[in-house]
């Protein structure tokens, strides 16, 4: 039998473009089921579930909760937090609590795999839940779906950066380097390589962390673009690194998940080809923060797909599935096809989707046909809620949860 | 009696988002004008002009031409180059074989200074000529000019950019720094400022390299706002320095104009704001060269200005007047209108405009309702040709204009 209830949801990790449009598409999808009673906001994540901060997103102002949809970044607040025992037995403490019955984490691996702890202790104790982890990375790295939304509206803007920056770069005939971010994973520059349709379209090289490349090949192949059409366009993932060298890494700072804080590779790769001799001055750019929250870009693909992955959320935890991830299901290319799908939250807790290396050319210095017909249906869309002046968009109103419980020990 | 022959436009100095609709404008005003026989475009600015390298616009395909206008960045390439005494002499050899008599140069106030050289040397040959300087910089530091176009497209992006990033700080509640470009003069980083319109609204301060405050200052300004509003959005230019101070300078490299090359105010403010404990992690951006040619995001109001300049240039021109700098003259903030005027060369060469100290609040760490007045108006459009993918703009098709010179002595 269906539970019933209150639901949760909470934002994890990097914000991107389009996680707001998970949560509308959620709690709009949760106000025509019966089984949610109140549909409240985590603020900050899992954060503001060990400290009781909800706030009830079925008293929000439907015609902001709508606007919402279309505005970048993490409107409830996100956190990075790598849950101690503790912290799980403290969050289902508050589900009980607070009489929340369904549960939906919208975040990248790490956040999944908190997701199937918590899921796992629900199934353990007398408290049944629903929970239902949610897609969200720009860096694209979740395996099993065939990709996650913030992913397409982030390829778009640094595939457009890289085209515009390709024009800059023409005007003085300099080489130029455009920094995209991806730590391990390269989906996001790969991206960036669509943009070359006829032979001497910027990007001219692509480079990623998967498939590292000796420094002799990098100038090789710097030299031999730069020579032949007279600008040079590189995009290279922030996690990139010369075969058998380190040197990119320029920060000891680390996450909280214990994940190096990379940084300084157009710097690098652009002193590089200078002090090659290639050319006297290489420009650089590094694309930053911006990948995941300039919203003027946005994919319209992507975003239709979180909003869906959103409401397919709702609609499965009302129906008494948990301890699963919503996945997004291509069924063609062009014209692009998609439905929603689920898999086991374990199958992709804590794993890493790679680039595949023959969806590289063959020196791994650009991307293939199959990365191409990936990428290309995810980047489509014109711009959304474009004001005449600078964006604006409704605040939440946050209309607070009383809080139930005695404030929890300090949590990290 | 006005002059009869052929026109010649060149592109200088950093790009813009809007240069192309000025070159655009020119020629196709210059269609309609008797006496311009040809348009020749100087492939990168001056040096093209040094080694004949001339590229005839009226042979361009219209459509092509019509569509470039909303394509960022020099199409005929641009340069930087502090002419000697030998190239002027050289580009007035170079006019009189290709029978150029209008000259028009699309620059900063390093190109409005050759413009002015060329000028004065034509005066004192016998090779009479109506050459005329057409404003363009981000940096919007050209005097008598009210403004310059190419600053509203690149405020309009640095502004919409400090929103967005303001969208990703709040995420996390990091305090988050951006760095925008103007070495002197901080007239983008205070267009930023415009965005704030509510209180707690990012930026929450902004500094400009005109007014210095103390490191003690900004400290204390970050730790506030901080404090307050749980987050802290800093719009900064890569030319400020704190009083006494210039350890934000980490480059030594120079252009060739000896202006230094500057960097790092976004990691070096950022490291300011972790060290002084006001939060563990601090987020920075530094904005870069998309400011000068993400298009997506240009202004409207910027792009109308930008096709006027130029064939305003090109109708003033034909009527003989010489020696002078289009300008912008406004005569409403609201409604916002404005019409071209001109200046005399030398009125403009080589001076900056600053910031005026009085159009900053009281503390110089934020903008005054005169720069709200001023900046507005400049920064209103929707996104021109939008593609549902990437963009893509025609190229040039580049017909060469015979040589009529031995080619000149090695130039730089």
């Amino acid at each position: 039998m269906a539970l019933r209830g209150n639901a949760c949801i909470g934002q994890s990790g990097g914000p991107t473009s389009v996680i707001n449009a998970t949560m509308v598409g959620a709690v709009e999808a949760a106000r025509d089921i019966d089984g949610i009673e109140r549909f409240y906001g985590a603020l900050h994540g899992l954060q503001g579930v060990l400290d009781e901060d909800l706030v009830d997103l079925f008293r929000e102002d439907p015609d902001h909760l709508a606007a919402l949809r279309y505005c970048p970044s993490a409107a409830i607040g996100s956190v990075r937090l790598k849950p101690k025992e503790e912290h799980l037995q403290r969050a289902l403490e508050v589900f009980r609590a607070q009489n929340i019955r369904f549960f939906f984490y919208n975040g990248g691996n790490d956040s999944q795999l908190t997701c199937h702890l918590i899921s796992e202790l629900a199934k353990s104790s007398d408290w049944e839940m629903c929970i239902i982890g949610v897609p969200k990375t720009i860096d694209n790295d979740l395996v099993v779906t065939d990709h996650s939304p913030g992913f397409g509206s982030a390829a778009r803007y640094a595939a457009a950066a890289v085209q515009f920056a390709a024009r800059d770069s023409e005007a003085f005939g300099n080489p130029h380097v455009v920094e995209v971010m991806g730590r391990h994973a390269g989906w996001l520059t790969a991206a960036t390589g669509v943009g070359a349709v006829e032979a001497g379209d910027a990007p001219h090289l692509v480079y990623v962390p998967e498939v590292p490349v000796t420094r002799e090949q990098f100038v090789e192949d710097v030299a031999e673009h730069f020579q032949r059409w007279g600008t040079c366009v590189v995009a290279a993932s922030e996690g990139f690194t010369f075969a058998g060298e380190t040197e990119f890494q320029v920060s000891d700072k680390v996450d909280s998940f214990g994940h190096a804080r990379l940084g300084g590779v157009a710097q690098g790769l652009s002193d590089v080809i200078e002090e090659a001799g290639i050319a006297k001055r290489c420009r650089n750019d590094k694309l930053g923060n911006l990948q995941r929250c300039f919203a003027w870009a946005a994919s319209e693909t992507d975003l239709e797909e979180a909003y869906a992955v959103g409401r397919e959320a709702a609609v499965r935890a009302s129906r008494g599935e948990t301890d699963v991830m919503i996945t997004i299901e291509r069924e063609s290319d062009d014209p692009y096809r998609w439905e929603c799908g689920v898999t086991s939250l374990v199958s992709v807790a804590d794993q890493t989707k790679l680039v595949p290396r023959e969806w590289l050319n063959e020196r791994a210095n650009g991307i293939g046909d199959e990365m191409r017909r990936y990428v290309l249906p995810l980047i489509q869309g014109r711009v959304f809620q474009m004001e005449p002046g600078l964006p604006r968009y409704p605040k939440l109103a946050r209309h607070f949860v009383e809080k139930k419980l005695p404030p929890s020990a300090p949590s990290k």
